[in-house]
């Protein structure tokens, strides 16, 4: 790994230029409705149009090309049920290695069937994170190959920021950026890219109330662990990371935490109104806005979109 | 009407001008894996993002405002179940002129709903043709309305025909366009653009082929009605138009009929591939094109995604 350092400006614009041969500039959007309802005007951020259908393949691509080809040569391999794991799986396809992917047998078939169809070899385990983590550790014993964590790594981190700086390039001046978060990833990566590129800009994160570890933490300011979290966005279950909490200490405005009733309700209506598919960790962000709405009037509204991994079999709202 | 005669280059070019404040220019969207699939590139004009969803849009706008305000000071009317029905009350509304909407009792409930949101006001009747045309014709009597029919009027060939405009100046060189035809006003506007800007580029279109009156009239080399249309596409069960059809017959290479589930197939995949929504009269485009692959190698095809107004409560492939 190039990077044991919490990413600068130049990490984060070295990471744009690494991963933009194998990535989409993603477009950003917008709908006069959803700006009329909100008294806001917004901008989406469109991660759900990136390769693999998340914002997830910049941290992943930015890894596994900034590695040392020697430490590689096995491969890499995480423990992730979702986009993550497709993610890992293309930038090592992309690389020519294996990705050794542990995935919880409950994972839904269309993020099985997504990482397979980028080469990924999956070793299925019992749901619990104990359970993730020591089957991990059987592979990469197995096959010598290197782990790459889904979000408690600086060079992960790098490459979610980019998401916000191409954001912060197409429409500069907003008065704050809204991402969701789960482990952390996006959103410190968000926090350092507007706190470089755009310092007046105010970064604020939505987080389901049934999995708000990242809002106890940040109010309890100590490291506050995800314990059964019940949420549909299943993105966002995860806990705060040892790297990614002090960025986010650090340079988040504020946590505000929404129920999955409103989450729902806003993915149907971006669905209804934008023609565009989002999964429900990427609505928490519109459904917070639209509940504080006062808090918000007037402002320029940045939105990271985080993906649009749906199994199209199951709608939350069916 | 400022326009009795059979749009040209002019016409074309004027409805582009004229509807351009009011409406998005969409954007171009491509797929890799689509693309691999099918073996050729493919350029999807998203006219789903269009205002009201729907390519629908362009020929009501164009219509509503080169109209004589004198002739139209009682407003417009139209019967219509679908895109049309909401595109002219959105048309009307930037007028300030009433729209009167003759719609079928069975109108799914998100037609209706946004024919009310821009202010339309609705008369319900039964849903066969004779019904519809005997309400509309009373509707008419008694607003003293201007009648707006959906497609067999050249102001709203000439909008429609705007669509493939934009799409052969952000991409030149197709081989093809395809679009979907049910009435024939977007086809016979593809038809007509393309033959004043693209010449060299050929226009097919797909039609479901429970309501293939387009192909029959295509090939019998005269009008064949459609009876009882029987398909999911529900843009795409009227009977081509007196003005459409001998546009269509002397600018169209080939019609060509697909089943609806391929179509269901291919809309599933739309979904799913490029997280984007569309409904079913969009994608008997794409469906017809895997069919026909060996038809289409290695060509650049351009594909006209008419609409995405979906109801999110009943899927297709549910």
């Amino acid at each position: 790994m190039d990077q044991n350092h919490e990413p600068g400006k130049e990490d984060i614009l070295k990471a744009a230029k690494r991963i933009q041969p194998y990535l989409h500039r993603t477009p950003v959007l917008t709908c006069s409705m959803i700006d009329e309802l909100v008294g806001a005007s917004i901008y989406f951020k469109c991660e759900n149009f990136q390769k693999a259908g998340a914002f997830k393949s910049r941290g992943a691509t930015n890894a596994v090309m900034s590695l040392d080809p020697y430490d590689i040569k096995q491969g890499v391999a995480t423990h992730s049920s979702g986009n993550h794991a497709a993610a890992l799986a293309r930038a090592a396809m992309l690389k020519h290695i294996p990705a050794y992917i542990v995935m919880p047998e409950n994972s839904s078939k269309v993020k099985i069937a997504a990482v397979k169809s980028y080469g990924g070899r999956i070793t299925f385990c019992a749901s619990t994170l104990e359970a993730r983590e020591e089957k991990l550790n059987e592979v990469l014993h197995e096959t010598n190959a290197f782990e790459i964590h889904p979000y408690n790594n600086y060079t992960i981190i790098a490459g979610q920021a980019t998401a916000a700086l191409e954001l912060i390039e197409d429409q500069p001046g907003l008065d704050c950026i809204v991402a969701p978060v789960g482990g952390g990833g996006l959103l410190s990566g968000t926090a350092l890219a507007t706190h470089y590129f755009s310092p007046s800009t105010k970064v604020i994160a939505a987080e389901p109330a049934g999995a708000d570890d990242a809002y106890q933490s940040f109010y309890q300011k100590k490291m506050v662990l995800s314990i059964n979290p019940d949420t549909i966005a299943d993105g966002l279950r995860t806990s705060l990371g040892s790297l990614t909490f002090p960025i986010i200490r650090h340079f988040v405005s504020d946590i505000i935490t929404i129920n999955d009733h409103a989450t729902i309700e806003a993915m149907k209506l971006i669905w209804e109104r934008m023609k565009i598919i989002v999964e429900p960790s990427s609505a928490v962000t519109l459904a917070m806005i639209i509940k504080h709405k006062h808090r918000f009037a007037k402002q320029k509204i940045g939105i990271i979109l985080s993906g649009g991994n749906v199994d199209l079999m199951h709608l939350p709202w069916l």
